[in-house]
């Protein structure tokens, strides 16, 4: 099955035998000529060089890389032939081979040991002699097969990488050998990713950029410009089928028609950088965007590509690492796989490549120092010597919008956050477009974090990324099932059916509207945003406040979700929490038997738990977990209903976790507003079994009063505090002089909100 | 609702004035007498303030203990009336005023200061105020209702910190004071909870040890040798029903009548000190019997206290810690809250007293250290001195058996570890007797754990302790209906019913038999018993054996569960794992709807979220935890029902945590055998999105023969390696030469197993 190392006996009868032969013998150092030029530079490669055993982290990174390269030269060299899914042998042993090479590459300038060039050059060699020995790889689940791997992403993941370790060896080696390789193995790969593949090369999107990347590098290597600039531009764009789709079911050409590197900056980032696909994705793309805009800066200079779109790339790594939780694990919207975090190694050489060529901005020291080690090249070597230096200040997550859409003009993300101490909390809210094929259904959604834990949870993609047993590691059906629903996030749904009717088309074309994004006021932080296109005739506008009332410990969030219809319709607004249930103000009933809380659009796959009536004009609801209590009081119609339900139903496989949620239900309703305020107010200690504040600190909220106008609330604190919060509804007069009249007394207040 | 500080307005009219107004003008330091002679003595007092400033870990202690204690005295004085239940605020309130006397009264000697005498003065005339003016706490739900709180145990809790708060200010009060508070307060109080309640004090049971303490504490400070004597030796036993009940479903007295402190050690502990209620219950009465024991060896050496029965208060120290897992949380053996851990108070003065009365061993001191605080007293200077030095071994937990019963011959808990680096595993194997009143219907029953993580779980309790919206913090229904049930463990139940048929009684007359108990060689560790009264007529033989083979990087473990009976009958063996399923070698059914497992028994709380046939020799089960791959591989008869559950049926307060579990069902069978390896292969990383090693290294587990003499089974490892295991099975023989044949091929060995 696999291809073992038998180098020299084989090639005995081929056309290379002479320069391999003498290669064995030959093997002197000859690093000449201008090589490596691509990430390392000849400058960079003395300047680490002058500095090792001076920078500690960088000294720890070089230590760690050497024993895992040692460890696979010892090994040897394997290079299968193609056969396994991801997960499984063959992908996992040429994902390891890429990863090596590029290390060994490294280590070759670094220490001048050419046992690392052998290693490159000979399972180079290995790759040319079986590249064209077969077509593609034998598993056809892609809309675009890939060589080595099952789809050419992970092929361009290789070039990506093997691009700098032939970068590192080009000069080393005889130039009867690049020549051999450049036309054996890495034109002809560099042709496979884009002319033989343009549904793959020629889109807007984190595949065709590492697509551009892989072709680019390898074209920066080899000094071919028609490569380069492919990379740069794309294919020829015409005669394409705009309308065509890929198997994630994500549009194959952009809207424009556009392609290549620049485009793919261009489009899917926001002039804030926050990038459409969501960070789990942004994560991925960002080591190609970042590391081919390194190596354009050195070898392309003229390019300026890190001004370019006034530099969004170097904005995007501080957007990314605003996406995260306390704990640096990135926020899951859209396809997003929990538990991914800025540890990631394509974060490392981000934070790198965003202090080396953007400001040197003081906080990413910190992050690389919490990351422990550094890319080994100048932008590693430069963080390395400030870390040395001291230089590191926190990094310390503000409040903050993102905006969407190339333009910044497709709404975007709204973070509220809270730090006092080692405390903090985090609500994140999403009112940004569709996200390309991995967006999901969510508008107006919204997830909490508390000290790095998910308080209210988006559900993120329904995927075990790289477990085989697992559908081969890819998306699960359940990611479009279930995942990708909006009833598997805390916003509203209308008639079961979720926002633009789960079609891609629509919800592509459209996107919410931000409101009002202020936090001037650190104890009262406010977001707002306005959808209009998710149901037809029917307009939404939900406004999230963090609010830190000197009376209570920690802040508490305020939701007021306002929708006017055209109609009567059925609204369910779940709260997806973990742990335990402690109380319920409401009574309800529990089946003997559980069934499916609804036919289709994720609904099916819901279990019913219990349900009862709100039968009060406010409910509250408290839970424990994490050894925390938080609660949720939320303003009601009598006759809402109130539903406790658990994913798990038509789950064959049991691919999906068993996570609770509680689902406030209004129907028959045309115009409605959902009040709520959600808490985290207490702590269970287990060792000292002491319960700390286990009840909310309020005793309910109502909404006042509701037009097209104003929409107001009223909070009732249990220490016998009110307050009354009113919200302009409307964008002309949002920033204006307000005077209303409510139950008979008079407010008057400038702006967007009135709080007292 | 409270009565507040109004002290010396108030009692200006009473008896005391002269005494009170006269104190209020002399307070001068006059700590005369012989006090404190309890806990803290003269001598003590001494020492540790020779040695403040020299020894870190108790300096901390007391610089936070003062910190508390000043935050007391800045609130004031609050003694209400009582009111509430556990987590309630007059509750609380009185646990906080115990508490805080305590840490005073040592204050008061350690620093000399009176205004913390004055605080423990105050606050006791304020409970010598109120004790006579009301019968007992106005909820009644306890057997035993107490006066400040809902139930005696509390009270008691009460007096026995509150004597040493007693004590540490005796000499110093007038003594017309301590008369008056002798003759109020603690004599009445010392009566309460004595001759009042013979049903309470009279017991053997952890309830009964805190009543004996208190008593017994406060008879020592007074000098009241009828009290301690009662303390000891308990009231007259004539004229009881040895068949009353308290409301936890336990025997009121002891089987032989016997009560007293004395009888408590007697007969709970085993002579390993395993104490039959089990960890949680031995770490709550663990600070009674050794405060109380460091008490009389100070007040009354003669009677050798910590020598009685072999010296089993010491082993019970070790025995308690050597019940923990890596992260020191007891194991949930029967009624046990899950978190619960050495780091509570109570095994903070348990692993002082220990180190100071025992053998001063050197492994304690570690535990200390990671304690991080000190008892204040001598045996806590000697921990601190001994820290200072440098003295502390690692407390490396080792397999270990502890037998059960108050002569040790009522079964055990036999406890296999693996201790690698980092890396540690335990295999927790329950063949003990009924426990008491706190007792689980679990007859071998096994739970198992990596890293302090719970792989395969043991329910514990239903309770939310002091979880005021919970019961009252109180035991929950769902106790007596799920958790104590057979289903909730990992053991057979026969015809989904209970051990014992739920019976109590019949369950306190019985225990297993330990059969081996052998981990002389650390790669093939051994234990078996065996159960032939928890379903009459049908016998069970149950044998773990966690095996490290060098081929695999941890151990595995094999589980050989024969069962014999007079009659057919349905079993069922679940393994109660944590967290998502991955892959399953036999086919299954999902239901469109969830119905319940069973009628009765727990089985009506458990959803039958899945079944299928084992349609094999050997099935295989694969999940995902904690971001590791665990399998089970179990030989089936192929009409093997296999059933995915999980709890939450019946479930109307939703007290039950929604955990999943497999279970191999057999109907219709008379004798069979259960065998099955239980594997920790392989782990997932979310940030490199890598799955190491995610399946089995077994193809399969089988059964080659069964019979009352001998039980073979063979593993089959993926690497082609075959193992075969030969248990023989009879106790007259299983230290002898064995010869059989089986399939044609001969075995010889000598003793309890073959393993080749």
């Amino acid at each position: 099955m696999t291809v073992k190392k038998q180098f020299y006996t084989f090639l005995i009868c081929t056309l290379l035998t002479l320069v391999s032969c003498q290669e064995k013998k030959e093997i002197k150092a000859v690093k000449t000529g201008s090589h490596p030029n691509l990430i390392l530079t000849t400058k960079s490669v003395s300047e680490i060089k002058a500095n090792l055993g001076n920078t500690p982290i960088l000294d720890k990174t070089l230590k760690k890389t050497i024993a895992e390269v040692d460890a696979a030269l010892e090994k040897g060299i394997d290079v299968p032939m193609p056969e396994d899914m991801a997960g499984g042998y063959t992908h996992t042993q040429h994902k390891l081979n890429y990863a090596n090479m590029q290390k060994a590459g490294v280590l070759f300038q670094l220490l001048d040991d050419e046992k690392y060039a052998i290693f490159v050059r000979d399972m180079l060699l290995e790759y040319a002699k079986i590249f064209p020995t077969f077509n593609t790889h034998p598993e056809p689940r892609s809309y675009a097969t890939g060589k080595f791997f099952w789809q050419c992403l992970n092929d361009s993941n290789w070039l990506t990488y093997t691009s700098q370790a032939y970068d590192c060896i080009y000069s080393w080696l005889p130039k009867e050998q690049t020549d051999y390789l450049n036309k054996n193995l890495f034109r002809p790969y560099a042709d496979f990713l884009s002319v033989e593949n343009p549904k793959y090369f020629n889109r807007v999107h984190n595949h065709s950029t590492w697509g551009n990347v892989a072709v680019g590098m390898i074209g920066l290597v080899m000094g071919d410009d028609e490569l380069i600039n492919r990379a740069l531009y794309g294919l020829d764009k015409s005669n394409v089928d705009l309308t065509e789709k890929d198997n994630d079911g994500g549009f194959i050409y952009d809207k424009d028609g556009k392609a290549g590197f620049l485009a793919n900056v261009d489009s899917p980032f926001s002039p804030d950088g926050f990038y459409t696909e969501g960070p789990y994705y942004q994560r991925y793309a960002m080591y190609p965007f970042l590391i081919f805009a390194a190596a354009l800066q050195n070898k392309k200079p003229a390019l300026k590509i890190f001004e370019y779109k006034n530099g969004v790339l170097i904005k995007a790594v501080d957007a990314l690492l605003n996406l995260t939780d306390a704990d640096g694990e990135f926020f899951p919207l859209n396809d997003g796989q929990k538990g991914m975090s800025y540890f990631t190694p394509s974060l490392v050489s981000a934070v790198n490549i965003a202090y080396y060529y953007g400001k040197q901005d003081a906080r990413l020291l910190s992050v690389a120092k919490k990351q422990g080690s550094v890319q080994l090249d100048a932008t590693g070597l430069k963080v390395a010597i400030a870390l040395k230096n001291g230089e590191e200040k926190p990094f310390i997550k503000q409040s903050m919008q993102l905006s969407d859409g190339s333009k910044g003009d497709e709404g975007g993300i709204g973070i509220l956050r809270y730090n006092h101490k080692d405390e903090t909390m985090a609500l994140v809210y999403k009112y940004a477009a569709q996200g390309l094929s991995h967006g999901h259904y969510d508008k107006l959604s919204f997830s909490m974090y508390e000290n790095g834990e998910e308080v209210l949870q988006d559900y993120g993609l329904s995927r075990f990324v790289n477990v085989a047993q697992k559908n081969g590691g890819g998306y699960l059906k359940e990611n479009k099932t279930y995942a990708k629903h909006t009833i598997a996030h805390n916003t509203i749904t209308q008639n079961e059916t979720s926002h633009f009717n789960y079609d891609f088309e629509a919800g592509s074309k459209n996107h919410p509207e931000k409101y009002v994004f202020n936090v001037a006021d650190e104890n009262f932080q406010m977001v707002s945003a306005k959808e209009k296109n998710a149901y037809p005739g029917t307009e939404m506008h939900r406004t999230f406040i963090m609010i830190k009332d000197e009376s209570l410990a920690k802040p508490f969030i305020v939701d007021i979700c306002k929708v006017a219809s055209e109609q009567k319709n059925q609204y369910d607004l779940p709260f997806h929490y973990f742990g335990q249930i402690i109380s319920t103000s409401f009574k309800y009933e529990v089946p003997k038997t559980l069934s499916i809380l609804g036919q289709k659009h994720g609904y099916n796959h819901i279990w019913k738990e219990g349900s009862g009536t709100a039968n009060a004009e406010s409910i509250q609801f408290t839970w424990l977990d994490n050894r925390k209590f938080y609660s949720l009081t939320a303003a009601t119609n009598k006759n809402d209903e109130i539903i406790l339900a658990r994913i798990g139903a038509n789950d064959p496989e049991f691919n999906l976790r068993k996570d609770p949620s509680i689902i406030i239900r209004k129907k028959n309703t045309q115009n409605t507003v959902y009040a709520s305020i959600i808490e985290s107010h207490g702590t269970y200690n287990p060792v000292k079994e002491v319960a700390h504040n286990a009840y909310s600190n309020f005793k309910n909220i109502k909404v006042l009063s509701d037009d097209a106008n104003y929409t107001a609330v009223k909070l009732q604190f249990k220490n016998g505090k009110e307050k009354t919060i009113i919200l302009a509804n409307l964008e002309h007069s949002k920033d204006k002089k307000h005077t209303i009249n409510i139950h008979n007394k008079n407010y008057n207040w400038v702006g967007a909100y009135y709080y007292k």
